[in-house]
């Protein structure tokens, strides 16, 4: 699978059921969220910011797009999480199944970031993200078309330690379909 | 990796958490066991009657082991469940990376099956088992040697269908070493 092909699988409604696992306390945390996922123009003005920021050539973007998303936690439910951030791949010219992707915001610090992504022979995407004080590891891949798998790492700086493992189940809402 | 270290990594006491998920309702289960996974001797009478079961020659086995559990779900608090059951490994001799994994004893089902593994070069191991009526895949691999994380699926027999995933972080008890 090529990264076009697997970010084209990804945009749509998401229907995601999230389980964190806080490894020190052995404590679990259920969220139930929607994933929009949306494909953006090359020239969309987000997209030339972005890239503007890291100092990086736009036209050296492969489809970018836009992730929202709005979820409940058991650990509080009045407190809805929503958020949204634009992603910029950025493909390596010398190796097409690696890159860097650039993004708004992140998630565990809600500064921009950019990660190192690799797409493995077998489907599975991987994003490293390094932050001031932790690190964030993404493994997503599909089982089906409309079933997606994630699972998110929360690393201490060194990448020696993990503090939060959480794990994802993305259904595609098909009642958004035309 | 070679499967050999996979093995040796794996031996030893772990503590689970693990959190289901019902896919078609949306729905969570959580669930606090200890995991013991001990190696076996190939000549251990055990091994000698799980080859024999499948008409394998036993010195074909590669490490195996015993693997027991005592678990609590947050279903039912009163319910403990456990078991052991007994994994035997025959590496395909064309192909290290992958083989048979034979077992007293299925997931899915109470009964003993023959799965199919493969460890990839990042290594994860990932083991799909058919079954009469489901198919059950596993991805286990090792954040630290300390930590290892484990994703299972439960999938119709088409294959097609995933009904319920489940996504363990297994971390080692260090109380238990000498």
């Amino acid at each position: 699978m090529e990264l076009t092909e697997f970010i084209e699988r990804s945009i749509g409604r998401w229907r995601s059921q999230r389980s964190g696992h806080h490894l020190a306390f052995s404590h679990f945390e259920e969220i139930r969220s929607t994933i929009d996922i949306v494909a953006l123009e090359a020239d969309d003005s987000a997209v030339i910011d972005i890239c503007k920021l890291y100092n990086i050539d736009p036209t050296t973007a492969l489809h970018p797009f836009r992730m929202s998303w709005e979820g409940e936690s058991d650990w509080d439910e009045d407190d809805i999480q929503s958020g949204s951030c634009v992603l910029v791949p950025i493909p390596d010219p010398e190796n097409p199944d690696r890159g860097k992707l650039l993004r708004e915001q992140g998630y565990a610090e809600t500064i921009a970031a950019v990660g190192n992504y690799h797409l493995s022979k077998d489907g599975t995407f991987t994003l490293l993200t390094e932050y001031d004080r932790a690190a964030a590891e993404e493994r997503i891949w599909f089982a089906t078309p409309n079933l997606r798998f994630r699972v998110s790492l929360i690393k201490t700086s060194s990448g020696q330690g993990v503090t939060t493992a959480s794990f994802s189940s993305e259904i595609r809402d098909l009642s958004q379909s035309d």
